[in-house]
C-alpha cells in the first residue's frame, strides 16, 4: 500500500541556486537529521545544507541506502543533467526517491539502470499500489489529524511538531505522511492527492491502521475543506482518518486561498464547525483541540496579539507549533485522553 | 479529456441469464433505443432484450460502429469465453467499449487484435486523458446536479429524465455523464470516481464547459456527501459543477447507506442543507428546486401518501420521474430561470 524507503538519505541538490526550491530536502534534514548522511551537488554555487558533500559512491560507503532528489524545480520535471547522477546513485547500489510531477520510472535511462542494479525508484507523489475501498469500520488507537482553512497553511508542519514532541516525552505516536514531502521525511505514507478518488477514503484508513488503544497517529492534512480545487481530497482524508481530535492550521491575515484571489479564506470558526460536521460522519466523538497558527511574518507582539485574540474568540487552545511549540497542545491531548502518556514500548 | 464512442452499438451480452447483470444494456436501450443496432448472445437462453440477433459482420452492415460490453458480472472482470467475440467485433470494423473493472486493454489478445485492426478499446470505467486542476472561475450557461442521500438512489435515472424531457421541449440541454452505464448511454462523460482526487474537480468542470447562456448542463451525481467512501467524490464534482440547481435523490424506506448497517441514511433536509451548504463555494446562488424519489417498491397509495407528506414537510417539489415523470420539474426550472426555455439550435 504505502511507501517503505530506506535511509540513510544522501540529499541530492543538483545545480539548485534557490533555497525556496530546496525545500523538501530542508524539511527533511530538518526533521530527520538522523537520517541524513550527506549532500550531493553538482556545482559548488548550489544550495548547501551544510551537510557533508559526498558522491553516491562515498554514501553507500557511509552507510546511505537512498539518494533523495530534494529540489523541486518549477514544473516539477526531472531535469536532463540529474539523469546521469541518479544512474550513478542507482550503479552505487541506492534506491532513489522523488516527489515530481514527471516519474523516475518514466525515464527510460533511469528505469533501465534501475533494473540492471536491482533497485527501486521511489516516485512519492504518485500513489503506487491498489488501494481499498473504505471500510468505515473503527479502528482502535487514537488519530490527530491537522486540517486547514487553506493550502500551504502548516498542517505538515504543525503535525511533524506535535509527533516530535510526542516522541521527546516518549509517547507512543507515529507521524502518518499524506504527501511528497512527508513521505520522503517519514520514509512511507500515501500521497493521498494521488490516489484514484474512489479509493481515497480507503487510503486514509490504511493509513492509520488499527493499533495500541492508547498509540496516536498523528497524520497530516492535505488541502481544505474551503478550496474549490481540493476540497474532495480533504474530506476523504477526514472520513478515512475517524480522528479523534483536529487542529486547524491557519495562516492570520491571509485574505484569499493561495493562487484563487476570487475565493476569500473561511471564518476560522466556519472552518472549525465544516470539519467537525463532516468529520462525525466517521466519528462521532471527533473534538477540535487547538488552532495553529503561522505567525512567521508577525513580530513579537503582533503574534502575541493575534494568540491572545484568537484564544479569547474561540476559547481553544491557540499556538503556533514553530515559535511557542507544540507542549501545551500535547498536554491538552494527555488530559483529554488520559491513557496517552502511555509510554512508548 | 473524455470519451467520444461512436454509435450505433451492438449490444453484447454474452451467455448471461441475469437481467441485473445486463442492467448496462438494458439501461442503453431504455434511453438511447436510436443508438442500439443489435444484440449478440453467445448462446440462446441468456437475457434477450428483444433486439435483433446478429453477429459483429452483420452488425457492421447495420450500420454499428461500437460493441459494447452490456454485461456486468459480479467482480468485473472480462470472462474468458467473452475474448474471441470481442476479438471478432474488432476484425469486423467495431470500436469496443465496457465499463469493468478489469481494462479491455489489458488483455493481450485483444489489445493486440485492436492494434491489428486499427480500433479503439473505451474502457470508460477507467479515466483516461490528463486532467486539469479546477479553476473555480464561473462559466456560462446554466447547471443543474443530481445528489443524493446515498449511491444508487436514482442520481442517474433522474438526470437522465429531466434531460429528455428538455429534449423533448426543444430546450437546449445536454446530458452530461459521469459513471460508466452513464458515458455509455450519451457516449461520452468522465468517469469521475476514477480520477486521481487531485483533479477530480478540474474534471468535474471540463465535463460541463462554457455554453450558452441559457444551455443546460444536466450532471449525473455520483455518491452522497454522507458517504463514508465516496463522499469526496461527491464534494468534488459538487464543487467543479457550479451547479445553478440541485436535485436531491432518495429512496424512502431505506435505512441506512447501502452496504454499510452502521451508516444510518441522513435526514433528507440534513442532506439539503449540506449539499447547498457546499455548493456555495463556487456557486453561491445555487438552489435545490426538488427531491427526486425512487418509489419502485411502493404502491399507488404509499407513493401518493410518500411524495404528500415530503412536499408539505420540505415545501418542495417532490416527484417520482419514473412513475410521476420530469415534467413539473422542468416547468419549475423554466419559471424559475425563464431563459431556459430558449429553443434547441
Amino acid at each position: 500500500m504505502s511507501e517503505q524507503i530506506s535511509g540513510g538519505y544522501l540529499l541530492f541538490l543538483g545545480h539548485c541556486r534557490s533555497k525556496l526550491d530546496t525545500k523538501t530536502a530542508s524539511g527533511i534534514l530538518q526533521w530527520r537529521p538522523d537520517r541524513c548522511i550527506g549532500q550531493f551537488r553538482l556545482s559548488e554555487d548550489a544550495v548547501d545544507l551544510g551537510l557533508p558533500d559526498i558522491d553516491p559512491v562515498e554514501a553507500v560507503t557511509s552507510g546511505a541506502r537512498t539518494m533523495v532528489v530534494g529540489v523541486a524545480p518549477v514544473g516539477g520535471a526531472i531535469q536532463p543533467e540529474w539523469v546521469q547522477p541518479i544512474i550513478a546513485a542507482l550503479d552505487a547500489g541506492m534506491d532513489v526517491a522523488a516527489g515530481m510531477h514527471s516519474k523516475l520510472s518514466d525515464n527510460p535511462d533511469i528505469a533501465a539502470a534501475a533494473l540492471t542494479n536491482g533497485r527501486q525508484l521511489f516516485d512519492v507523489r504518485h500513489a503506487s499500489g491498489k488501494q481499498p475501498i473504505a471500510t468505515g469500520e473503527k479502528r482502535l488507537g487514537r488519530r490527530l489529524l491537522t486540517v486547514g482553512t487553506d493550502c500551504a497553511s502548516g498542517k505538515k508542519y504543525t503535525a511533524l511538531a506535535v509527533h516530535a514532541e510526542m516522541a521527546r516525552r516518549g509517547l507512543e505516536a507515529s507521524f502518518r505522511a499524506t504527501g511528497q514531502t512527508g513521505i520522503l521525511i517519514s520514509g512511507e505514507g500515501v500521497a493521498i492527492d494521488a490516489v484514484v478518488s474512489d479509493f481515497a477514503a480507503g487510503a486514509a484508513e490504511s493509513l492509520s491502521p488499527n493499533n495500541h488503544p492508547d498509540h496516536w497517529d498523528i497524520i497530516e492534512g492535505q488541502g481544505s475543506l474551503f478550496h474549490l480545487a481540493y476540497a474532495g481530497v480533504s474530506l476523504s482524508l477526514l472520513h478515512g482518518s475517524q480522528p479523534d481530535a483536529i487542529i486547524v492550521c491557519h495562516e492570520p491575515g491571509r485574505q484569499h486561498i493561495d493562487d484563487y484571489p476570487s475565493y476569500l479564506l473561511p471564518d476560522i470558526m466556519a472552518c472549525i464547525d465544516a470539519n467537525l460536521t463532516a468529520a462525525r460522519l466517521t466519528n462521532p466523538d471527533v473534538r477540535c483541540v487547538g488552532i495553529a497558527l503561522d505567525t512567521s511574518r508577525l513580530n513579537d507582539t503582533e503574534r502575541n496579539a493575534v494568540i491572545r485574540k484568537m484564544s479569547a474568540e474561540t476559547g481553544l487552545l491557540v499556538f503556533d507549533p514553530v515559535a511557542t511549540g507544540a507542549s501545551e497542545l500535547v498536554d491538552l491531548l494527555v488530559r483529554i485522553w488520559p491513557g496517552s502518556d502511555y509510554p512508548n514500548r
